[in-house]
């Protein structure tokens, strides 16, 4: 049997990077940067104050309160005129200080409070001045132009878009997502909103694995799930490839791998270049990867990366997190720290047991600094999945944990 | 000055919540449900087997080995005969367990490895019998018909997905999203991708606003910034509203709140219904909310909710968590924990001053099991903002911590 960490180094490799593209920032949340984005610009690019006041020059100050002539007007927005000794400038928050100004006095330490017109030509009554420089933020204090302020890798959300804007990037180089075609396997299996007869179930693996994809940054689609029939599969792998709206650049499937008589995806694609293994884990022992060359109904042909993954919800959920998010999150260019989920170690709320010479990811969930197993082992148990914000991941040499014991947990709750 | 929680408490009742409508599982990916949700079947619909193998009576079993015929096939999606016996059926994984078996033995305990074709009438050798109900999910172990599978409120990610297709639901009621404007104001912005003149910066604050709206789950629409004028801004409200592809549910705009005598969004809608008040947090502390009506370009008129949130890129963003994300989590339905950031307690790596009398939010990173505030306290600090992922909340009444002090830490990772 391969280890999880083979498995999972195999299912990376079958993945390249994507292509690099440029977007506007505006969509390109939720995907890497493909470089580091160097800053043109200084920020601040200028001193400016942070409050709304007076700017003086500190030396003019005398006693206090002292009266001076307001000598201009400076809003946001302009350039202004060198301070004209022994004067204050009106200044609102994020305006330029004036040369000649090296303190800022709040509006609320004067008489200033509640001119609203032009003040240019009266004075203002200053309660106190603020030390040389207080009040200012200093150009280049947040960013200096040439530095590497996002490293490749970034992954788009609020605060990094908000700093690119805030050094003029209008568009970014990004790694496009992936576009992942997803067919579930099984003639168990109905759609829901269908009555069920005996021996049939629901369909879940494909809407369950599609929202995964689409928290992992890629672009799913799901193709209408088919029965154990070989050829069927094929035509069904074929026409959903030709028919996606995007290039397909790796095809999921679930179900069909394990050892029974009627195995369609392993007997669709064993002899097409994708190799079946079992994999030291529970749940998710069966596994399978490689690349595959369809004949598409339009006659182009591509060889296209394959991951089947095993029919068992939990199983198929587990096998997604442990293989095919991380490697997916690479392939878009995500930096090492956002490929993979965070990690923790906690305490044990109860003892746990685990199968020998297996890894065991069990879903669980976290409270007041422990972590308990949600539901047992059975990798049908899809109610607890549910429930469950995080994975036990319990190494394959270990068998008996105490309560209290430290495991590693992965935090699922964040998408 | 009001407190945080005054002030959360005062948006948070601002935001009625959205409507509920029905939507496909499909279009459903990161809302939560209108309405617990009770299972109209129950998981497994039948007792199935875990395993490929062959499905016996422990009873017929005696010494090992044994030789048994084969009396029927049973793959998944089957209804299958009642087993004969003193016989074997060989069974898939998922395939229910006929009536009079109560034992699977796994296809490697056997003989029949490699059987392709059908096997009915031939016989398997059994070398070992698994304990009477080993391997056999019991109907019902996963989920009972009439149970609450999901309460209201779960937001549906992967995993609850799976489990409505799994119990057949096919769409849900959910919440829908908010529909939230976002207008930046200042005379000294320009457009990303423009040239800087001096005294202007680049606006950022939209753009990372729209951003943070959409991890939130809502559907932003982003104005074009406006200068420091009354009509201009009111111009620009009206005709963003009556224009946007979404009705909208809430304004939120970007600066002209603080004590200035150029202060748009305060001149503005001071007397249109919206109160603006100062919050003792840092930053943050300008802040404005409630409902106005806007007469808009096509004479429709409507009371829409309103926040204002200071214009310094660190106060917006903070302002928005502290604020604006939970409450417009709330309004969408979800459920209490999913509305807050993951919170915990831990060390400070470095000791940290606070003001006294407001609450602080440092941007910060987590490492090692402590926490590192991340650059100064100051709110023009972009670039420290971009490379957190924390904050640490100081309580108002809290101005020196030593190493070592226990700190709340809102966890930003996630989306």
């Amino acid at each position: 049997m391969a280890s999880v960490a083979d498995h999972a180094a195999r299912i990376a490799q079958l993945l390249p990077r994507t292509a690099v593209e440029r977007r506007a920032l505006s969509e390109a949340r939720g995907l890497a940067l493909a470089h580091d984005v160097v800053a043109r610009v200084t920020l601040p690019p200028f001193d400016n104050s942070s409050m709304d006041g007076f700017a003086v020059a500190a030396a003019d100050i005398g006693a206090l309160p002292v009266e001076l002539v307001v000598s201009q007007d400076i809003p946001a927005g302009v350039d202004p005129q060198p301070l004209q000794p022994g004067t204050a400038a009106r200044i609102m928050t994020g305006a330029p200080v004036p040369p000649g100004a090296d303190s800022i006095v709040p509006v609320e330490q004067t008489s200033g409070r509640g001119t609203d017109g032009s003040v240019v030509g009266t004075t203002v009554r200053l309660h106190s001045v603020s030390s040389a420089g207080q009040f200012i933020r200093r150009r280049g204090s947040d960013v200096t132009e040439g530095d590497v302020v996002l490293p490749a890798g970034t992954v788009l959300t609020a605060a990094p878009i908000g700093l690119l804007a805030a050094i003029g990037v209008a568009d970014v180089q990004v790694h496009r997502p992936l576009s992942v075609l997803v067919l579930s396997t099984g003639s168990e299996l109905v759609a829901p909103g269908e009555p069920l007869r005996p021996g049939q179930i629901y369909e879940s693996n494909g809407p369950m694995l599609a929202a995964a994809l689409a928290e992992t940054g890629a672009v799913a689609t799901l193709a209408h799930f088919v029965a154990d029939d070989v050829p069927a599969f094929l035509d069904a792998l074929g026409t959903a490839v030709a028919g996606a709206a995007n290039p397909i650049d790796l095809i999921v499937t679930s179900g069909g791998v394990s050892a029974g008589a009627f195995e369609v995806v392993k007997q669709a694609l064993a002899d097409r270049g994708v190799s079946f293994t079992r994999v030291a884990m529970q749940p998710g022992m069966p596994q399978g990867s490689g690349r595959i060359t369809l004949d598409t109904p339009d006659d182009s042909s591509r060889e296209i990366p394959v991951v089947t993954l095993p029919g068992n919800p939990v199983s198929s959920f587990v096998s997604f997190e442990v293989f095919l998010r991380p490697a997916i999150r690479a392939a878009q260019g995500f930096s090492a720290a956002a490929q993979h989920r965070p990690k923790a170690a906690l305490p044990l709320a109860e003892p746990l047991t685990s199968v020998p010479g297996k890894a065991q990811f069990r879903r669980a969930t976290r409270a007041a600094g422990t972590v308990r197993a949600h539901g047992g082992a059975s990798s049908h148990l899809l109610a607890a999945l549910a429930h469950s914000d995080s994975l036990i991941e319990i190494p394959a040499d270990v068998t008996d944990l105490p309560a209290g014991a430290e495991v590693t947990v992965w935090d699922l709750s964040g998408t």
